[in-house]
């Protein structure tokens, strides 16, 4: 481990996601749209996280920062949520179907208590910002 | 953590060293230069990679490989010993001093006990074979 006093580093592979137009969607019907996002957290997202051995270290609204020892891991695990997301949406009104947005970068992190900075947190969350609903936008290697 | 049975991957900061002209030095003087490189070792490497948080994954001949939790405190590690290595060969015989070439990637590995395998470990080398001696050739984020 490193020497006491210094900064406490970590790379870490960083995956940020939100939903694409929340604020309609939460518009058009907020309770069912809350109610929707609960039950994909609670059966698509934790389970999945548990699997590729993520941890959430940070949720804003709708948006979830993600952290994940292994790269690896963060993209399979991405792959699968969105996977589990056209899955999940089958059938439902494309008006209220909710996809997200995801990116990934990997980099350096300092902790802070639970939560997590760095340059890589800045970069994963614009990457999400530019990826296609249901999509994921990583940073080359 | 991952679920049991899958592969446990990390991420990693990996940095692969050697010695440049390792054989002709050793042609030159085996037992002084065996002796300068044990030197190298407990006086500045081991010291450094303590402070930077960094271990020994494996050795081979001249050859060491380096596992850093953290991407910039590889690269401080990596800059600093070859910052020493200047001041140590300051006032050495030309054809006596001993530079190490430095390459640094950073991707997933995966542990075999000690050691470690992985893309990230092969780029390194890679990346090592085509330093300037005395330099460090690193990876592009």
């Amino acid at each position: 481990m490193p020497e006491e006093g210094r900064t406490q580093r970590r790379l870490a592979a960083i995956v940020a996601a939100d939903v694409a137009g929340c604020s309609r969607l939460v518009s058009l019907d907020e309770e069912g749209t809350l109610a929707a996002l609960r039950a994909h957290r609670v059966e698509l997202i934790d389970p999945l996280l548990k699997k590729h051995g993520g941890r959430i270290a940070n949720t804003a609204g709708d948006s979830l920062l993600l952290e994940f020892p292994s790269a690896v891991d963060a993209a399979r695990c991405a792959i699968a949520v969105q996977e589990g997301m056209v899955a999940r949406n089958d059938g439902i009104d494309p008006e209220k179907q909710i996809w997200f947005r995801v990116g990934i970068d990997v980099g350096d992190v300092v902790a802070e208590g639970e939560d997590m900075l760095g340059d890589g947190v800045n970069v994963a969350a614009r990457l999400e910002g530019i990826a296609e609903p249901g999509g994921i936008c990583a940073s080359p290697k």
